[in-house]
């Protein structure tokens, strides 16, 4: 069985695990507290992060990109980076956009601060930092706004890696409460597409033990 | 003409020259400053980071990570991501290492402190940032050496994107004179096989006014 090493709120991971959706491929979920530094995990990635996948045959992919583009390459159909040179820079570019910039500005501060802050019994939550995420956040659907108001997809016709990043990181956003869906939308009418489709069910379902998503977070209809 | 939006020191424009030469692709390079925020260049790319590729026919790219796929897929002889997707996986593994965790641990607090710093009249050098990135890099130079004792080039037997992305990040540490090579012979004996490499040749030829190199910076022999 292909086991993936993961963290429920961490948007990478969430990429992966609609990606692997998607192409249809069974993968047994695990959980890896990475803060534990567990020195079987860091064999498999010495850059300690996730998510890491494990194929069936032992093979270890490391690096959220490295998985992503492992994937569509091993398993074409279907192709979801694009289908020629210059989309799949576009659906890259994106997918990189909330991969690092969207990242840095909005989710982990939210994550850090709302979830595991809790989880790990960090202490309270630092308001100037969710301040400023949120903030970042508005010029993030800004952005998104102004993308699906000329494309159909993020990337341009075609669903592909740049919409599944873009949902992964504001679905770990929307369960911890944060998006002002009601100012835009534009974007809630494409993550509404979004989370109509079976790869995003998964991610719906989760659960948190200690840290409940808002009521409307599974909700198709919010 | 082809044209790259860059800034010298920047390991990932370094990359993406590297990457150039080795594809035999002329370019002209053109220094982007970036704390400008100049409205034509954020019209190229609204994440408003380097490099930017522009293509003799006027397509944008953006993102290094998207750039290096573009033209490793557009211009695919010689092809330097790997062979088969195990290989790809690993040679892209770790080009996201150094462009990711080497880059905040050791080349962005370095170049920051020690060139952008003088080069931008921002004041003194924060001495304690210096010298947590000197440790995080040895630490990284244990890492290749562990890597470089087992392996002919870093992902395996190919040279590739792997050891293109490290040369980028290494050469910017050497240009302000922070690689300890003598205490890294095997690192030392990599780099000076990358350093004779005829696409290293313009990296190596790099001279910022008011912010020399060290001596050795250019020497195949050091």
């Amino acid at each position: 069985m292909r086991t993936l090493y993961h963290l429920w709120l961490s948007p990478q991971c969430r990429k992966v695990r609609i990606l692997l959706q998607e192409k249809r491929l069974p993968v047994h979920l695990e959980v890896e507290p990475i803060w534990e530094r567990r020195t079987a995990f860091l064999a498999l990635n010495p850059a300690g992060d996730l998510p890491v996948l494990v194929e069936p045959e032992g093979q270890t992919i490391a690096d959220h990109g490295a998985i992503c583009e492992y994937l569509d390459e091993a398993y074409p159909e279907p192709t979801l980076i694009g289908a020629d040179p210059f989309s799949r820079a576009e659906a890259r570019r994106l997918a990189a956009w909330f991969d690092t910039k969207f990242d840095h500005e909005v989710s982990r501060p939210l994550v850090a601060e709302k979830v595991m802050k809790r989880v790990l019994n960090q202490g309270e939550p630092d308001s100037r930092a969710i301040r400023a995420a949120a903030i970042n956040l508005g010029t993030h659907l800004d952005y998104l706004t102004w993308l699906v108001d000329r494309r159909k997809w993020l990337a341009g016709d075609a669903y592909s890696l740049a919409d599944i990043a873009a949902g992964a990181h504001l679905s770990a956003v929307d369960y911890c409460g944060d998006v002002p869906w009601s100012d835009y939308p534009q974007v809630k009418d494409w993550y509404v597409r979004l989370k109509s489709r079976p790869s995003f069910r998964p991610i719906l379902s989760d659960h948190i033990p200690g840290a409940a998503p808002p009521r409307h977070y599974a909700d198709l209809d919010f």
